[in-house]
């Protein structure tokens, strides 16, 4: 039994609020219990360099956390200070909602993904990857209304969750406080076909045995299950 | 007569939500109409190196924009840019909050105000100041109740507005849509007594005389009663 | 009755050397009693990429202080360090002198004004100000000359001054040693015709009311009328 | 069967050379056939600060490519620039090798292992880790000779492989050619007693299902017991 | 003969303006003709980490050139941007100076110098290092009248100056024209007896031979020798 | 006798390793003694701004140590850091070898040469100097088999040796400790008709005169002479 009374294989109480914020067209507030992030998307005209010319499009996500989204202080990445833990993160962002986008569908434009921590207990970048979809979602409608699309680009549906070992126990969606006690920390993000496309998993107290990988695995798969419904409600499709 | 119908001296919407996130003593999102921008207030021990062994503390303020907050995406500052405008403006924050604390009652202590803007509609820099008394408040009976304050530090109320002249007339609390247009662009940052903390007036079009200059001292100091009145009423105070 | 003898409303000595350096058309040493600084102009062709095609021209300044300048030495702005206080006032500086510029006039070039404060000694940005309008002037001359300008681009003429409250008095151009004593402090800058092109007022000991802002606002007006005398007089117009 | 004539489980040929420079007590070349890692081992007294009165120590690793080390010349990270992959990549070292630590053992020091590419052809990551295991192992021993250590503080071995789907088919240690034409990438680091310390895995071209990720961790595990054997081989142990 | 009439082992006028600023003791305008370099020196208390506990003082150099000081501007070392050649000038001018300061007899205090070049017209490192030991002979006199020196800690007298192969001719002190017109470019630093502290010379255009860096050689150690006079006059030692 | 008991004027062992890694096509390990560098050579299409336009080529030096290349590890130049010794080395290396290369052959291609130190026992800088030259060698060949070179660009061959003065004799080629021990420390960088390129002497303990200085420069010529022939024979050519 968890702190908060959830079984091992429960989220917390899950929302996307579309059209928090007017200035996106995807703009979507993501409560994963006391972890808000606001993700939001726009896009640009033109691409990198090393794409130009290519007729294809690029997505760029970039995360952070505000200052006083945590309990001791965290401060701004400014004065050429680097904040390593936030580029892995929006690095893990980008490369997953890449994996499931058909840049030849955009032609040569730029999204730019932003997820902005405003308060954080725990899985803020499986919070921001489940959120974001669902932004980027409401982006390439907006995007297809201005006829800038060929054609949808989406492949599929894409979602993130975190599960860990905690006393020894595989459990999903873990709150900061579990955290900072978890042997195992992992993220999973899949596709709506139940597939994989990042995994990352890091013994933080002990190495980990196969058995226990087998559990959060599949812990996980059935919590991304539930994401993925959670996010169709929010966009009624 | 104004775009969205209000008086020349008229302010949007205000409202001030205290408790929007936990992890900061001080959390308030700062309404005025379209503007949003979240104000919190955290405190750490010691002080900047220029304050040791006084035995007074010090308020440090930052403002940043969330990229999305407005119509074209603005870039974060990061990897050493500067965004002068940001530094003008956390400068001004503070300098205005640090004219009402008397900080012999903190002791070596360091108050940090952070002002996020969400969403960007004209006033951040004014909403923002307004909104960070009543961070900083609610802060204030915080460290009271852990009792780390010698005694009271707020010598006054204070509260900031934006002024302006559109089409030759005087009018208060700006919309983007207006500061676009307006031939000046002041803001007043006053204390309870009606005394000023700060004015920055600016010509953006024209110069502009006396006349304009005590039309709109009188309309901006109408306008910060009216807030002065809100942010009692969300303080209960 | 001040320190140096002056009455209230009276300014320190003030001087512009015109052609102080070889390089810059315009290169103005400008002396307010102690307070020098060396305000050059020059121009290149093309302008920023927002007024790329727009057939407008635009004036970029900058204010830096020798590390000397002052009584305990300056760091300089280098690896990325940054001196909030510097951008605020060149920003300023920037603003005030594109205030009289039609820039239409000049088509697509950048006017560079640089202000380096040689010693300070008090008003360094208002002297800035006054200085840069002098350096401006003979860059304009150097420019119609090369035959490079439509028309004379500039609108009015333009001066700075500091005024602030000393002992519950308001005084004129104070030096460094009132302004540390100062209750309030503020910079004011108009055009020939007495217009206001920035008023920047803040509290720095106590708030202040209506009836000092008006005594400072009559007293810089007045020491804003002689630096127009001194700046014809220095370029003999 | 592969380009060059590998079986699917089969490492390239790996050699560690102990002792390649003389400054540093722990000083390995890495070699995955034409990957070539510098790995060294160096300790410094004290800690960070987030540690200091802990008594306990701290290892840091940092990675870096030489510009030559690839095709394309690859710019150094300097005046601020930062390279994202590298960050993501010392963290993934860094937090490896701390997993087989016991930093009580050490007592206030930090122990720094640098990762410096001298030739790149896929699993640059993975060798460092491997080699740095090594390059750390000798470091210790030099430790206890000095008599800086209370006992020793290896809880286990450890090392790192690259797996990968290439042309639907799970490989092992893939050189460049192989990894850019690869579905999925994939970094294992295990420890002596075949746990789990990371796992990454991240879908390029297309989302992966649970059949194949059984596949290349059951290749992964059997490549990164041939790498023990070699680590052994040079450490004589 | 050269294009200002000058012998080829003549140097322009050279003044020593003491005293230019007030707030650093040591504070020198140096002029070599049209090459203006304003030199400063200051102290404080305290050395760098790898002196501390030492009981010897430091001097650190700096050195920069004002953006209008040059017929191009050049851009502000601002915001992490380096300029390596500034970075070379001050290393040298550094160097320079401590090879006749005895450190013993500051005790632990550092000597700031800072070379700020108002005009440039050729030869402002050798400029700067002849006026730096006037600023730096003012502030140990200073520094002596304050009773925080042991004993006099100059070992010697210093002065530098450009030489150059200019169409085959060896020449001293080289205008910015003979500069980039100029076969080889060196620069010399000496001591009162005539030993040398420094020697830097680059072939421009072509290698050069044992005869003419013997030329060269003879013809600067007569120009220094020629400034070591105006030193001595303008200190009135 | 010197400590390794070799002559004065006596080199130690000089390698030049061509071929060292694959991805560059100069690469050359260079060894004097314990002295490791790296120095490669890879050319690009495209050359700076400031030669766009001129048929011309250029050619950019980069110089670094690895961190563990030194007793006491040297941090990285990251994050905005910059080592000024870095900075003047790699500047001294670019200067040396643009002075034989005759850039109108290459037309508008820049090459880049990076010398990574591997190990530093004194000497660093000019052993890049030396093996740089069979490195751009080796990749000048490689550029005229691409058929992008018009003619063959080297004027001539280029070596550098360090001298110095320690216990009041001239010696050549020093280690760290002979430097660190030394009184003057000199390079030299001279062309295959033995004229000089570069020479750069600093008296470290005591001014120098004359009669070192000669006996420097003899001893210098010398072992560039052989480092001519070691070269050569490493070329066969």
């Amino acid at each position: 039994m968890r702190n908060d009374g959830r079984a091992a294989d429960e989220l917390r109480e899950v929302r996307f609020e579309r059209g928090y914020t007017d200035a996106a067209p995807g703009s979507v507030l993501t409560c994963f219990g006391g972890t808000r992030v606001l993700c939001t998307a726009v896009y640009q005209d033109g691409v990198p360099n090393f794409l130009q010319g290519s007729g294809r499009g690029w997505l760029t996500a970039e995360y952070s956390m505000l200052p006083a989204s945590t309990g001791s202080r965290k401060p701004r990445d400014r004065g050429g200070r680097i904040d390593g833990r936030s580029v892995e993160i929006q690095r893990l962002i980008g490369r997953s909602l890449r994996g499931v986008m058909d840049f030849a569908k955009t032609t040569e434009r730029t999204i730019w993904v932003d997820c902005d921590v405003i308060q954080a207990d725990g899985g803020t970048r499986t919070a921001a990857i489940s959120g974001a979809y669902v932004a980027l979602h409401d982006l390439l409608v907006h995007m297809g209304e201005k006829r800038v699309l060929r054609d949808w680009p989406l492949t599929s549906q894409i979602a993130g969750v975190s599960v860990g070992v905690v006393g020894g126990e595989a459990v999903c969606d873990l709150t900061y406080e579990e955290d900072s006690r978890a042997e195992v920390d992992m993220n999973l993000v899949m596709t709506g076909e139940a597939n994989f496309i990042e995994i990352q998993g890091a013994a933080e107290g002990a190495p980990f045995g196969r058995d226990l990988l087998d559990g959060m695995l599949a812990i996980g798969q059935a919590g991304i299950q539930r994401i993925f419904e959670l996010q169709r409600a929010a966009l009624e499709i």
